[in-house]
């Protein structure tokens, strides 16, 4: 596998121009509701009707963040789609409108990089409707390389800090948690040849037989709409859960200033998972006692006067999740 | 020297947490007036008072667009700066922020990356004051990559694409043409190694000997404030130079329909180089016959009936410009 593809017969980047490749890759691409002038230009106009907008980056590279033999080029674009479109409804916006620069190996498949446009398409279609690609960049390097800039639309409210958080309020989380965790997990241990590198002839099976995990792991479903659901409903702090509950918890708790108690009763048959697994991209939330929760919102803790984490009412010393620079070994598969 | 810089002491990006790299490389940055919400959230908010704003994206991929021989890292965020707040310019925008993102090989010094910072700053201060780095995303990756965004205020104009050139329109330029291309060329021809591959130690020696072009190469001072002029203007068109005069020229004679004819009595002793060279980063524009040309703005050419691109009135057969994907070696140096 990798991203030479099946069909080797299938013209590169290295051998498209530029506007051959955009051409052919452009028509697969989500339309954006909020565009004003579209790609073509030197840059794009969108609107921001409430006079504000939302905007978060975030980059995907092969090796520390994806491997080729795990992940095609949809689910590349989903989960590129997918992460971005998260972070933007944590604020408490709507996204609106995605720019998508791609550098890639002269080898790629020009067929390969329009997967990547199916997977912007899907992931926005089902997650984010109306949210679309509006501009992009593709470079050559010899390391794939995806940066997204995700653009939201807080329709008037007030964006929802990670700083809010008081003392009583309900701590609550929606989406599913330690599922990506455990899908890299279940990968890692059963995708792999015997030399430990990621074996795209194993992972057929081992993703038939984990569904749910691996699927958690490479396409990602954030619970977008909860965003905004949640601002409106009073949210006091919100933030997306992309380095697992306990670190994201714990840096609610510094930003607010107070201390954050996880109840490991709430947290499903393996706790121990949903406390430190990473890339979950759901939504953690501090919401005012007595707030009816909306969407998918379950309680899972509260906060407390005082500071850092708590779990189970003991102070929780692990670090917990997910570092990129420290933990990535090298790697591409 | 290379990314790895001279300090070999220095903690690099594989040893430090992204937190704590980030807390070195945050204050160095310049600081927008359009923050609503800065960095240190899931995103940012950021002002856009019009109820529009501009957008674009550009990636700067070692190898291809740069070699670490010749640019430090203050160089790097100076032009990848620059090169996002021209195609903010272009279309008749005062460059508001940007959102940075950097992949980085783990060796990387963490205080190369505040060199960096320091170059984002220096461009934002000299080009566009007032314009930031509002939030940004910073990873590990066997290529240095740069990924910027950049934004801007239309402050309620039209914005100026490239598709409303018309005839009898006067075709000006503002910025240097061609320095940038005889900058790299004359790197590519004195500051390498017998075998090619360029060469730190020679390096100083070249860009003092030739201070104009190699600084046009490596740091380049788009006329920003001249886009915002253009547009004000009446300009009828109007687009970021950075793939040689000829090839945008032609851009904007057929996304205008029309033709556009190039006058090289105007293009100074080395109107090939003018014509052919890329990474220019001045603007083009077509104003309506009879204005004041604002700003650094000059003529160099006339509107005609017809489509294509025409030079002295003969059309203009080379393609022209520059193909990232055609054109790289396979060379980091």
């Amino acid at each position: 596998m990798g991203i030479s593809g099946s069909d080797a017969s299938a013209i590169t980047l290295g051998q498209a121009s530029e506007r051959e490749a955009l051409r052919r890759i452009f028509p697969r691409l989500p339309q954006s509701s909020a565009t004003l002038v579209g790609p073509g230009d030197d840059a794009a106009v969108l609107a921001a009707p409430d006079g504000r907008f939302v905007v978060t980056t975030d980059m995907m590279v092969h090796g520390p963040d994806f491997r080729l033999a795990w992940s095609g080029p949809v689910d590349l674009g989903w989960k590129a789609a997918a992460t971005n479109l998260s972070d933007v409804a944590a604020m408490g916006a709507v996204p609106t409108a995605l720019v998508v620069a791609i550098a890639a190996p002269p080898e790629t498949p020009v067929a390969w990089l329009e997967g990547v446009a199916d997977g912007f398409r899907e992931a926005c279609a089902e997650l984010a409707p109306g949210c679309g690609v509006v501009g992009g960049d593709l470079s050559v390097s010899a390391t794939l390389t995806f940066a997204v800039t995700a653009f939201g639309d807080l329709e008037g409210r007030t964006p929802v800090l990670r700083s809010g958080a008081r003392p009583g309020d309900i701590v609550a989380v929606s989406g599913a948690l330690g599922q990506a965790a455990a899908g890299l997990r279940v990968l890692f241990a059963e995708a792999v040849h015997a030399s430990g590198e990621p074996d795209a002839d194993r992972f057929a099976s081992v993703a038939a037989a984990h569904p749910d995990t691996v699927g958690a792991q490479l396409r990602p479903r954030p619970p977008i709409a909860d965003g905004p659901r949640a601002a409106a409903s009073g949210a006091t702090a919100m933030l997306d859960l992309s380095d697992g509950l306990a670190l994201d918890a714990r840096r609610v708790a510094e930003a607010s200033g107070v201390a954050i108690d996880l109840d490991t009763s709430t947290l499903g048959p393996d706790a121990a998972t949903a406390l430190r697994g990473g890339e979950d991209h759901g939504l953690f939330a501090a919401f005012p006692p007595g707030t009816e929760l909306p969407g998918g919102f379950r309680r899972v803790g509260v906060v407390r006067e005082g500071q850092g984490l708590l779990v189970d009412g003991v102070p929780f010393g692990e670090r917990g999740g997910w570092d990129p620079y420290l933990e990535w070994d090298g790697g591409q598969g």
